[in-house]
C-alpha cells in the first residue's frame, strides 16, 4: 500500500503537463539515438562486407543486392504480419487522426514494435528511405501509451481536448527528433498536421522538442562522437561574404525548377501507385505475393548503385547522411584542391577520371529521383523526407557549381569580388525540395538548424517560397496526395 | 474612361492575395529603412553637436540634455494634437484588434503620421526606445490604407474574416521589417498577437516578410552601408566549438535570471503608472500639464548618460543599436586585447580605468532597467523590445565575462579544452530577457537572424523556454500587462 501512494504520489507530479512532455522528448531522443546508432551500424556492415569480399567482384555483387534484398524482405515481412499500419510515412495518417477521424490500431504497442523495427531494418538497407514520417508516427504512439500508463491513474489524458494537444506536441518531437531540430521540428509538425492551431500548443511541441534535441546532441557527445554539442550536417562554409545580391537570381531558379521538380517527384509517386492498382490482375497478383514487388525494386536499385558498375558514375555508394555531408561542403568540386583527407574523400566520389563533376551530379539526381520515388511504393514503414531533401542538395550543388564554373572570380557588382560558394546553393536547394514535396516552408528553418550556419537565410526562405508557389500549381502536397490515394 | 479600365485592370490584379502581400512588404521596408536613415542622422547630430562644443563643458551638458527633451516634448506635442491613439507600442491594441473589439479611430492616416512622425522623434532623441511595436501598428494601418484604396474598386478586403487575415500578415511584416528577420518576426507576431492560428495565415505573413525583409537588405546593400545583403547585428563569434556541454548549466541560469527579471520590469512599469493614476490631484494636475512628467523623466534619464558625467560608467552614450553591436562582440572584455581600431573602441567603452568592466556591466544593467521601465511610461510612440534585447545582452554579457573570468582556460571536460566565448552567452542573455518580457519563444529564433549565427541555437532555445517558464509564474506578458490597465 505505501508502494501504491508513492506511485501514486510520482504520477500524480508526472501526469502534470511539461514533466509528461519532458518525459516523452527524453524517451524520443533515446530511442532516436539507438536507431540511429543500429540503422548505422547495419549500413556499415554492408560496406565492411563489400570491403571484405574484394578478391571476387562477383561475390561482392552478390553479397551487395542480397544484403539489401534480406532486410527489405525482412521489413515487409515483419511489418506484414505484426502490424501493416506501420506501413509508410505516418504523417499522412497523423493528419487524419489530428483533424479528429478515428484510425484503427493506429496508435497500439504492436504498430509501435512494427515501426520501430521494420524502420530500422528498412533504412539498414542503404536503400534511399527517410525517418522523419516514420518518427512522427512513434512518437505519437509513445505519447499514446505513456498518457495510457499515466491515464489509469490519473485520467487527465482521457479527455478528448488534451488528448489532441498531446498528439500535436508528440508530431513535433518527432520531427524534432529526426534531425535534432527543435525550432524546425515544431514549425514543420505544424504545417504538415494543423489546419487551424492553437499557439498554447506551440510552446508544448518547442518544450519536448528541446528536451528532446538536447538529450540527442548531449548523447552524441557522450558518446564521442562529437567533440561538443553540435549541428547534424554541420557546415562550414564562407560567412563574411556569403553571397552577392545578383546570385539572389540564380537562388530564385532553384525555387522555381525545385517546384517543378516536385511536383513531379508526387504525380510519378502517385502514377506508380495509381498503375498496379488499375491493373486488376497485376494488382491481385501482387497482393497475393507480396514479396514479389519489393524483391524486383530493391535488386534493381541496389545492382544500379553497386560500386563497381553504374554506382561509380553517381555517387552510388553513399548513403544519405553521408551524400548530404559532401554535398554541403565548403569546397568547390570543378576548381577546388583538396586540402585534407576529407576533402580528397569528396572529390574521390565526386571525380570520376571517365566523366566530369556535372555528369556525376546529373546522373546522381536523376538516379536518385527514380530510386527515391520508387522504393517510396514499397509496403514498409519509410519516410521520404531524407531522400527528397539530399535529391534538393544534389541539384543545388549542380546549380552551385555551374556558377562557379560561369563566374570563376565571382560576380562583379561593387567594390568587392569574392568567389561563389557552391555549398550554399546545395543547403538552399535541399530546402527548397524538400519544402516543395512537403509542401511547407519551415523547412528553411530545418537547414539552418542541422548546418548550423544561417548566413544563406534569405535566398533559401525566397527559393522555398518560391518552390511551393510553384509545386502548389500542379500537385497537392505528398502528404495530401497519400491521403487521397487511401481514401 | 481608357484610363479608368487600365486602373481597374491593375487593380484587378494587385487585389490578389499574393501581389498586395508582395507590396505591403515593399513598402514597409521602404517605410523602415528611411525611418531608419532619418533616427540615425537625428542621432548623430546629438553626437556631433556634443563634439563640437567640446571647448565648454556647460554647453555640452545643456545641449545634450535639451536636446533629448526637444525631440520628446515634439513627440509629445505631435502626438497628442494628431492622434494620441499612436501613443505606446501598438501590440497589445492589436492584439484586441485581432480578438474582433473594434477600436475606433485606431488604423487611420492620420494616426499613421502620428506614429511615424512621433517615433522618429522618439526615437531620434537616443533615449532607450524600440520600433518593433509601433512597427506592428504602421504596418497594420497601411495594410489597411492599402486595402481600402483596393477595397474601393473591389471590395475583396471589405469582408470581415479577410480583413483578419490582412491584419495577422501586417504584423508579421511590421516585425520582420524592424530586424529584417523574416523568420523569428513571423512567429513573434503570432506568439504576441494571436490565440487560435490559421496555418495558412502562414504563408502569407512569411511571404510579405520574406518581400520585406529582402528589399531591406537590398537597399542596406544599394545605398553601401553593407559589403552585401547580410544579418543587421552581424555577429562573429567561433562555430568550431561554440561551448562545452557543462556551459548549459550557465546558460540556464541565464534563462532564471531573466526570467526574473522580465517579471520585475514588467512589475515596476505596471506600478509606476497605477502610482500616477491612484493619486488623484498628481494625475489631474500631470494630465492639465501633460509636458511636465515627460520633461522631468526626459531631464533625469539625459542627466544620467551624459558621458563626461555618470554616463562614462556605464556606456551612456551607446544608442541600442551600438550597445548590441558591442556586447555580442567576440572579444572577451576582461583579458582580451583589442586586434583593430574595433575593438579598441569597445574595450575604452567598457574598461573603465576608475572601476573594472564588471562594474560598467552591473551599472549598464541597473541604468538601463530603470531608464527603460520610466521611458515606456511617457506618453509617445515607443516599444520596448529593443531596450529589453539590450538589457538581456548586457546581463549575458556580464555572466559570460564571469565565467570567463573564473575558467581562463574554458571548462575542462574531454579530451579539448578551449575558451568561453562571451559574445555567445550575450546573445543568449539578449534572447532570454526579450522572450521574458514580451513571453514569447521566437525570439530564440529573432536572435539568429539578426545576428546570422546559430551556433548557440541549443542554448538560447532553453534558457528563453527557462525565461517563459519562470516569468509566467509571477506576471503576466508586458502586452497583456498593458491591455489589463487600459481595461
Amino acid at each position: 500500500r505505501r508502494c501504491g501512494e508513492v506511485r501514486d504520489a510520482i504520477f500524480l507530479k508526472v501526469g502534470e503537463d511539461w514533466i509528461f512532455l519532458a518525459i516523452l522528448g527524453i524517451v524520443m531522443a533515446f530511442l532516436s539515438f539507438t536507431m540511429d546508432y543500429i540503422i548505422e551500424k547495419c549500413q556499415e556492415a554492408k560496406f565492411w562486407l563489400y570491403e571484405e569480399l574484394q578478391f571476387s567482384l562477383g561475390l561482392q555483387y552478390v553479397a551487395w543486392v542480397s544484403y539489401s534484398m534480406l532486410f527489405i524482405l525482412f521489413a515487409v515481412g515483419f511489418t506484414h504480419l505484426v502490424s501493416p499500419q506501420a506501413i509508410g510515412s505516418g504523417i499522412p495518417e497523423m493528419k487524419t487522426i489530428l483533424r479528429g477521424v478515428v484510425l484503427k490500431e493506429y496508435l497500439t504497442f504492436k504498430t509501435l514494435i512494427a515501426k520501430v523495427v521494420g524502420l530500422c531494418s528498412s533504412l539498414g538497407s542503404t536503400l534511399p528511405f527517410g525517418k522523419e514520417g516514420p518518427f512522427v508516427h512513434v512518437a505519437s504512439i509513445v505519447a499514446t501509451l505513456l498518457s495510457k500508463a499515466i491515464g489509469s491513474f490519473r485520467g487527465i489524458y482521457e479527455n478528448e481536448s488534451r488528448r489532441s494537444e498531446m498528439l500535436a506536441a508528440a508530431c513535433a518531437v518527432g520531427v524534432a527528433g529526426t534531425f535534432a531540430a527543435p525550432i524546425g521540428g515544431v514549425l514543420f509538425s505544424i504545417e504538415v498536421t494543423a489546419t487551424y492551431f492553437a499557439v498554447r500548443n506551440y510552446w508544448r511541441g518547442f518544450f519536448s522538442a528541446v528536451c528532446g534535441a538536447l538529450v540527442f546532441r548531449l548523447m552524441a557527445f557522450w558518446f564521442k562522437d562529437e567533440e561538443t554539442i553540435t549541428a547534424l550536417f554541420r557546415t562550414n562554409l564562407r560567412t563574411e561574404f556569403p553571397f552577392d545580391a545578383l546570385e539572389l537570381f540564380a537562388f530564385a531558379a532553384i525555387g522555381v525548377a525545385c517546384g517543378f521538380g516536385g511536383a513531379l517527384f508526387i504525380l510519378t509517386h502517385r502514377n506508380i501507385i495509381l498503375f498496379t492498382r488499375r491493373h486488376k490482375k497485376l494488382s491481385r497478383f501482387l497482393q497475393k505475393n507480396r514479396f514479389i514487388y519489393p524483391s524486383i525494386i530493391t535488386f534493381i536499385i541496389a545492382s544500379l548503385t553497386f560500386p563497381p558498375g553504374l554506382g561509380q558514375f553517381f555517387g552510388g555508394e553513399l548513403t544519405g547522411k553521408m551524400a548530404i555531408n559532401e554535398l554541403f561542403s565548403n569546397i568547390t568540386w570543378t576548381t577546388g584542391q583538396a586540402e585534407d583527407m576529407e576533402d580528397e574523400a569528396i572529390l574521390r566520389h565526386w571525380r570520376h577520371p571517365l566523366t566530369n563533376v556535372y555528369v556525376t551530379l546529373v546522373l546522381n539526381i536523376i538516379m536518385n529521383f527514380l530510386m527515391a520515388v520508387f522504393a517510396n511504393t514499397l509496403p514498409i514503414p519509410a519516410g521520404v523526407f531524407v531522400p527528397v531533401f539530399t535529391l534538393g542538395a544534389a541539384f543545388g550543388r549542380l546549380v552551385g557549381e555551374s556558377m562557379a564554373a560561369w563566374f570563376p572570380e565571382g560576380i562583379p557588382s561593387g567594390d568587392t569580388v569574392r568567389k561563389i560558394v557552391p555549398g550554399g546553393y546545395a543547403v538552399v536547394g535541399a530546402a527548397s525540395m524538400s519544402g516543395s514535396v512537403t509542401r511547407t516552408i519551415s523547412t528553411a528553418v530545418i537547414v539552418f538548424e542541422v548546418t548550423g550556419q544561417i548566413s544563406h537565410v534569405l535566398p533559401a526562405v525566397i527559393a522555398v517560397l518560391i518552390a511551393n508557389a510553384v509545386a502548389n500549381i500542379f500537385q497537392p502536397s505528398f502528404y495530401d496526395s497519400i491521403i487521397k490515394l487511401k481514401k
